[in-house]
């Protein structure tokens, strides 16, 4: 039982909005009472997390006086002094406040658009200050209900000015955290810009080179099914970019509402294959990347175990050779271009009808022997 | 009326499988005769379609031998000299034949992925010598509905190999035509890769810089809704990256199976704000960018003289001043990263209060607006 | 332009909680001021509204004495009578106090369910006092997200419970008003029972007959589009099986969070249809029924001015007499079975080759003339 | 492991249709061989399959000759003489032919109604001839597009005629099969009736009374999932109002086009939800109701066992009995309506404060020990 114990190499961390979160929602009031943001810290240490994840305003109040941020940060960094916990991530918060309810870097006000970049200035301060991996942009409110208000092409310009600009200021003052975009398809806005991890992989190839290498993304399995798509595949794009910064291990029944659920709780086996994904590639190419979940370090570390007698198992071994085997003289036959490779290329004998029955592709049984491994079966 | 005749300059392009569809879905058989290619280019010719898609399947069958090959073509620039139709995009069918049913490029099998390598080298040949300007590249197959059999790391990497060797195989050969990938989220495959635009564009800066520079997207508005995004945000992030190549102008209810319905069938709102994307950016910054719609060029002229009539509306003029217009003396505050920049951002004093309501925002009166003049109304 | 302002034979009825409603949303704080329930009631006469509808807890807080019901009562009457506004309809609220998080008629917890049926009690009791037509039941947070806490047959035997006595209540306390039940798929809770029209509609038929009889449903819009469904067939069946008691117009992104976007927000062709239903329907056998947009009463009157242009068009009615008129020796051939009928029905001779055939179907000729109608072309 | 073999009295039933299928997609042709009606029932019987389900045309080709179908009938009975299989089901094909393409009861051509409902009279014939106990009605074109061309009141009105028909006809006849509706929100029609298994069963209440007795719902899961709902709510509901006739288990991604993949390959949780829905109530009030999955008996066997452990297990009960046990004293205290119950209802001194937080919801560990009886851990 104890196999499922997390251990600090596990890096799991949790934002302090999660133990903070008063449990209210647009149809219902409150439900559980606040605790402050260095209570929330303490209350992770004690359960063993790695490290913590905050917003400006989990800590400080919105229009906080410098003395006031001051004096914060000290009894973090104490808390974080005597528990051991340390800070996984940063972010700002740019969506509660009603100057934020048109957007923030894509306002169409100006001096909302400035405030906004200030005010993640400062939080970049904090997140320095406590030695954050990593400082996440969650553009919440940056979308649209009425089209006609606002110019998509116009809209990521401003994002990428405002980026840039910030991504700039980490740099100069040599922060060294990675900066990190989170996709989300809708909600608190009709439609919100980076609506899936490729959206985001995609803009940031247009930042300025500097900024773009230190920027990647940490995409939430909860977000990536409210846009109805495979979570797997998502992170999967994310992880061969290079890109794969951080990851937010929830769970919710797709196309809906935010539901925030437990990992795991809807779909165990987009659990399992996340968790395959990771452990399958951590060791290989992921060297440095960190993963955390948001509430259930117990059920990943199931699923990792699980995830190695899958691998291990000898009927899914064979099928999948079957499947996936190749036939060494193949091997890299257009890896490189040169007229070598075109001259080999028209010279191959294929027979469509033959190759469409070479391989069984035994797709049915490989499901059937999984599920029976997830249920602990043989 | 004649105001919305098609003309040669809006370049409208239709698919031949459009013409040549006979009507069969999972459930009921055939509807429809069979019509030949050459003679649906010249029926498209007939009714002042500027321009032919093709298939290498929709001209020849599988396996056609070189000189069956060379007569169909003769028949295609016969029919294309006497009526004047261009040829706008061939791209190759990779997804009929049951040597597909698990992916092309990504097949587990290397002799289907080199079979379908060859394919498209055959099918460039026969779009370089109609003068296409597009070859395009719909991953029908490639994707999975047991992720157990398919690793998407891998898969990512077993695209980019076969898309680069093409890549190198066109530009070697001096074909001209643009590159383009279309992305679709699912069907026929349960999850496909590149299921939305920002994943076709993000996969497409990590191809060779070559063949990078030379590759673009082109969404239609059906499969972006299958995934129930936004058309106007994903059509503005492929414009805005400089990536738009080419559009399919249809529609469909979202989240649903593919019905490719006619462009403006479900949503009329929807076909205007594309029109309008289209219509205020073309002449900015997309000289030599052109669009097709698939069945209604009449409705997409209709929608092209509302936009006149929405841009040039004084009462909604007034409501977007309101809305949009800045601050001149914020112009810029933070486009450029400079010491003098971050003192700028500092001094400036923003109350957040004060800025929430400091401007209206007639959102509702905005949408009433705009549907009062596409009902004809005022 | 008068031409569209609301009469009061069009029965126009806005929500209290549409006007008082702070907006606040999970993410971010209130965005306008609260104002009382009398206020909002004068506010909504003030713009020429018929009627309001309003929940206890619109006009009295939770847990308010007799006298302090008393009092509040006595204003609303007082602004009824200067105004002349009539109160459409009342309504629990039986989700907004924690009491409710598991469900208020199918909770688990004996005592919560009791205490639910006694706030229904007390809020008829005011109901009746104003003159109600319609008597709501949303059951916003009977439902779950862990389908193992709570037996979906159970929880539907206790909500028939519930909803029986307090059938009874009204009906022996002489109550004249209708009930009625509204769905909603899921949000609050992960799933809510009733989450489509049908649902409803088939647990009323197993309600005690004399309560069944008396009560209804009043679908809203944007809950059967956030079920993914077609408002207009939704409509149509509680239309047609007589039990359409109210109607919430209003709208939003299919599939997604709750909106709650105005009327025709999303999709005018859709409001189109359901303003065609109700004026199609109202003077044939609907008399009595009586509908209510929340909030765009101009739109609707617009559409309904459509719906007769569109009706009288003679392009769309020799499509349409194409489409649907049929062959009169055919009229109710099998309307009574009989062996006579019988007989017939063997007799006939239906060739399906040429019945595949004999009429055109011309579905594309008449959406592009809707579309052409909608946008005032022609 | 023989534990999860089939049994008779499991009575597990596929589909010829199931067996039959070439493997066609709108994107791609056949991938496997035709067999005939009778090879695909005596396969099924070879694998231990209890019954077997059919189309009229899986047997016969649609205008087949009396005598035709004579032979054909003459081996389908020794065919299942010989095996021991039954047959389980009958049903009409009504969309494959073209005649079809604009629907079959709700046609706007009453020629083709007529049509539809001698196919009916015909394979009902036949399915009392094999003793079939349940003949299913699946109205797959029964729907629109373009929803100016069919009137959905007018549709449920032709379509109650033609069923209300052919049920006095199964009377009269005196077949004794169960008729039932099988619900399915889309494909291949762009809106098809009975979207959800709600809309049936409220639909069967306004049929005939005789003919409403006789009627019920089969649902299937994976057309519940094109829908976005939640399969153990909607067999709940049908289970509770006494109409579930018979099951289709299947799967699919939610809210995409129709995968019928197996039974658990997407959700192994909703699976399991549904084998207790039906194991928990199957031995209660469900005696002659019977349930065959399509594809994959042994996971269903495995879960049945997995339900068994589950309800057995003392964490949950303990959990369980904190969330769900009620106190005996107000155990019906609103059953029944009466002065006194209304008395007693009022005097009920219940304090929502103090009932908000009266229990514990340990919903989290309860869903967590659901997943580690899923994973077989503990």
């Amino acid at each position: 039982m104890s196999a499922y114990q997390p251990l600090p190499k596990d890096k799991f961390a949790f934002g302090l909005w999660c133990v903070m979160n008063i449990g209210r929602d647009p149809f219902g009031d409150a439900t559980r009472r606040a605790v402050s943001g260095v209570r929330a810290i303490r209350g992770l240490a004690e359960r063993g997390v790695w490290g913590f994840e905050f917003h400006d305003n989990d800590l400080v109040p919105i229009g906080a006086t410098a003395a006031q941020v001051r004096k914060v940060m000290q009894e973090v960094r104490r808390a974080m002094k005597q528990t051991g916990i340390c800070c996984a991530t940063g972010t700002t918060n740019l969506f509660y406040h009603p100057v934020f309810k048109d957007g923030a870097f894509t306002s169409n006000d100006p001096h909302v658009r400035a405030y906004a970049v200030q005010k993640v200035m400062r939080t970049m301060d904090m997140a320095a200050e406590l030695g954050a991996q990593t400082f996440v942009f969650w553009g919440g409110r940056e979308g649209a209900e009425v089209d006609l208000s606002k110019d998509p092409v116009e809209a990521l310009k401003r994002f990428r000015e405002a980026f840039n600009f910030l991504g700039h200021y980490a740099r100069r003052n040599r922060y060294r955290m990675m900066l990190s975009i989170e996709p989300k398809p809708n909600e608190p806005r009709g439609d919100t810009f980076f609506p899936a991890v490729g959206n985001a992989l995609a803009f940031i190839e247009t930042l300025d080179p500097p900024v773009a290498k230190r920027t990647g993304v940490n995409p939430e399995v909860a977000h990536i099914k409210m846009a109805g798509l495979n979570p797997l595949h998502e992170y999967g794009q994310a992880l061969e970019a290079g890109k794969l910064v951080e990851l937010h291990l929830n769970d919710q029944k797709p196309l809906r509402y935010d539901q925030d659920l437990a990992f795991g709780s809807v779909s165990l086996k987009e659990a399992f294959f996340l968790v395959k994904l990771l452990t399958d590639y951590r060791f290989k190419d992921m060297e440095g990347v960190w993963s955390f979940v948001e509430r259930n370090m117990r059920l990943y570390k199931m699923l990792e175990e699980r995830v190695a007698v899958v691998n291990a198992d000898r009927q899914l071994k064979q099928m999948l050779a079957e499947v996936c085997d190749g036939d060494a003289s193949l091997d890299g036959v257009y890896a490189k271009y040169s007229p070598a490779a075109v001259k080999r290329m028209r010279s191959l004998r294929l027979d469509p009808n033959k190759l469409a029955n070479a391989r069984r592709l035994p797709y049915e049984s490989l499901d059937q022997r999984l599920n029976e491994l997830l249920l602990g079966i043989g």
